[in-house]
């Protein structure tokens, strides 16, 4: 059980251990999360309001994107910054980590947009009749 | 409304379109699963049994990784090959398509293994009380 892991086979993305695959599987649920992808893009250009991420993002219900910045503040990716005005005005801002994804998030929604036709044509082609595994 | 698309003010990680959004958020939530990113990443050094798959990536149930092989044949990203042996023998293999994917699942596996601390560390500190929106 001293086994190095180096030692082992390589495979996958990296070399694994079960405990690390179910830890960064729950981390790759929440960072490949489409609003999450989306609100990271949304406040990569610098801080802004919730109606404002609303607006960037289209298509968010206003729960969906209550929990994914709860979510994103929880992990220590947004911080929320509330100032004592009339009326009071509440920020999110993208924290050093959170700005850390912003490159890889991009580089999956740069791949989602230019092979999105490719991903219809086949789905298209798949359609007919398809069953076992 | 014939206005350019690079006309806009550039904001989030594309110039967008919300029918683009909406329909780059549905990719992104099938490519950010994680099972999805696990099955990529097993895939990524030449083509497996499901067995081999399954046992690659682990702590996935026989009908989850069905649901996300036939989810990634669907759209064109993995190939199912069955062999008229005895017993019969049934291949995945990633597509062109699915090897392109390979480097940005990379990406984004490689930052959740090295930011895993930090967000654990983000999320017990959250915890203890907080609320509104």
């Amino acid at each position: 059980m001293n086994e190095r892991v180096s030692d082992r086979p390589k495979s996958g993305f990296v070399e694994h251990h079960p405990d690390d695959c179910r830890a960064v599987g729950q981390i790759l649920d929440r960072i490949g999360d489409k609003w999450t992808v989306m609100v990271v893009g949304a406040l990569s250009n610098g801080p802004l309001r919730f109606n404002a991420i609303m607006r960037e993002i289209g298509g968010v219900s206003h729960r969906m994107l209550t929990l994914t910045l709860r979510g994103l503040e929880r992990d220590g990716l947004v911080t929320r910054t509330a100032y004592a005005t009339i009326p009071p005005k509440v920020e999110y801002e993208l924290t050093e980590l959170g700005r850390s994804l912003i490159e890889p998030l991009r580089v999956l929604a740069t791949w989602a947009i230019k092979h999105r036709p490719a991903m219809e044509r086949a789905r298209a082609k798949f359609e007919p009749a398809k069953s076992g595994d």
